[in-house]
């Protein structure tokens, strides 16, 4: 169907999305251009597509593997025995540790760190003993990864993000996270240990989620919002304190000490006003 | 005017600036050591003054500009049509995307990434897909940008940071953000899409500014505060919720939960006691 | 004491610290091989320890030492003048600036950036000064820093990190802070200039601690707690809002907003009850 124009008439449900579509056929990402430039270090025994591109001062480790059309860019660090799918891209100075397997269609931004050692700490003799983190991470098909986020790797079993996951940037994921499909994170979130986060959730920037909770699918987190126990029904959360001129919110936030004080006080009032027609009713 | 000592008698109104001003003079930065080290790759085409000085494992773009007397360090990797101004100070592992505009007398710190894809994505058919970002970040003279900060490039228009502003480390700035003249932001603040913020505002550690608001010139933000609407007036404006022992706040806590239910107590106290009054009155 | 198995019987009183031990000696850490990368870029005045390793494009600055058996990993910038000690471990792409000082066995994860400017800046004449920050980053012994934390160096003084501290992912440490020995952080939290921590306190993730602070050993603060004032005092402190369904959230907090003029209506109410006999008793 079109117009006078002779341009199809946009007739649809989502004009973002649509939007989305039309401006993704406009500006297609820059291919990668096949070859390894000679300022880079590969490990003799990697496997590096020959379609893919690895940029200036890379590192490539032992039997990692680079798969078609995927672009390791300038300053890149890959660990031994790390895989790449296709058509990945990894802007400037990503690095990624050993054993991390990131599937095809990724994107990670500069200064993203996958696979750093979880905070897995123990006391012992009034000192911190290291936990060593023998896991992974591993990263589905089809992920965004923000700017200098970072994901760390499993304690023993794997850290996991599944397809279709978008993280904007300065997100935290601790070790023995798992992200369902589909789910989007705003910036500045942190996620810790071992939280269990549902499909297609959106969670808002600079929320927190506790760790060991789980949170089910469809779930909406308001920004700046701490999530201190499981979720089990989709639908929105929120816990922002609501921000006000500066005199006002010290008025209110000084009676805030003493909320419980005050219910207590209430509860005196209506003894006093009720009893006794309560008591004959 | 200089007292027995022979030194200047200091009268000034604010001794830190003068302060300041004096271990500036004393403490000089480093200068750019013109040059670009052998171990740098450089693109033909892009023009770097003689006077500039490119580290080791830098990378710089096609017409990528570098101007007189910058410094960009070691592992920096400038993407293509970068334009730096002069005096511009890149300190080691900065990156910058194609295609932005950085002014003169700039310092970037450590782990800076300038121009990464803002968090656009739309739902279509259960999944995300990307929106092109294909504005640019552009960045006015004089600003300083604090280790590990983020900066996304416009989604169509550009993201603006305009001079003499001062962020501190690990910000995040999204895309098409604009940050009026000589604007300070403390550490670890998060400012969402679209955002509009003034000139010479000061906002508070780990704050958040929500997308699309705009913020009055000469506002200040205290720490910990979620701005979720737009400020139109100058003053100070605060919203972090206040700590206490922890069973003290535990018990605060809870009632917050009821704090509505007892609202509507106070009033149905109040009608008991005074309605036949109001009536008469 | 050994059960029927041969294997010695588990009595301890900390699982998880006993799980730590074993798992420690069961996955050692990878060993430097001793060596420096021939794509690595080593100042002629600099002291790298024979048994020590330097990957590829790691870049050594003047008069910098690394002490026996360090890995100074792919990547890395040391500056001038910076010491590591023994047994040091820096994972790919982290950046120390110039005269930082680094104890033995400290871990460095990667995206770290430690002895960047703190954020000192003065207002005169309408435009802010810098102020030069010429102190330095001293770590102790046994430290851990996960990724893209970043620790700023002292304006004047320097910046402490005790021995034992253990420092989670994208912490930011400003200028002057000093941190007790064995103290631990988790993730995303933010200390303001020249806060003091005692030793031993545990700080949940997300939390901030206000400038010019001293907090007292054995300290414990929850997650998401802006510490405002000093605390003298060991013991649990916390500062959370609570979260909720977004409907029941917007209700409380909307009352929140009136909790001063609340308060101001229970005493009205209780002077109507009570004064007579307050004042006869």
């Amino acid at each position: 169907m079109r117009d006078a124009t002779g341009l199809p008439r946009v007739v649809c449900r989502d004009p973002y999305a649509y939007f989305a579509h039309v401006s993704g056929l406009l500006n297609p990402p820059p291919q990668a251009q096949a070859g390894t430039h000679a300022d880079a270090v590969i490990d003799a025994s990697a496997v590096v597509a020959e379609d893919a591109e690895v940029g200036p001062f890379a590192v490539i480790g032992r039997n990692a593997r680079i798969g078609a059309r995927s672009l390791v860019g300038a300053g890149c660090v890959i660990g031994h025995d790390v895989t790449l799918g296709e058509d990945v891209r990894l802007h400037a100075n990503v690095t990624v540790y050993d054993g991390c397997v990131i599937g095809s269609r990724v994107i990670l931004h500069s200064g993203v760190v996958i696979g750093a050692d979880g905070f897995g700490i123990a006391m012992s003799d009034e000192r911190w003993l290291k936990v060593p983190q023998i896991g992974r991470v591993v990263i589905g098909n089809d992920v965004e990864i923000g700017a200098n986020t970072t994901i760390d790797r499993g304690a023993i079993d794997d850290t996991v993000i599944e397809e279709g996951v978008k993280l904007d940037n300065q997100i935290q994921i601790a070790h023995n996270v798992h992200i369902g499909a589909h789910t989007a994170i705003a910036a500045c979130v942190g996620v810790a240990g071992s939280a269990k986060i549902g499909r297609y959730c959106r969670i808002g920037g600079a929320s927190g989620i506790v760790g060991h909770l789980t949170i089910a699918d469809h779930v909406e987190i308001s920004a700046h919002t701490l999530v201190t126990k499981s979720i089990e029904k989709a639908g929105t959360y929120s816990g922002a304190y609501p921000f006000d001129v500066n005199r006002e919110w010290r008025r209110n936030a000084a009676q805030l000490r003493h909320l419980d004080a005050l219910a207590d006080r209430v509860r005196v009032l209506e003894q006093k006003l009720t009893p006794p027609k309560r008591s004959k009713s």
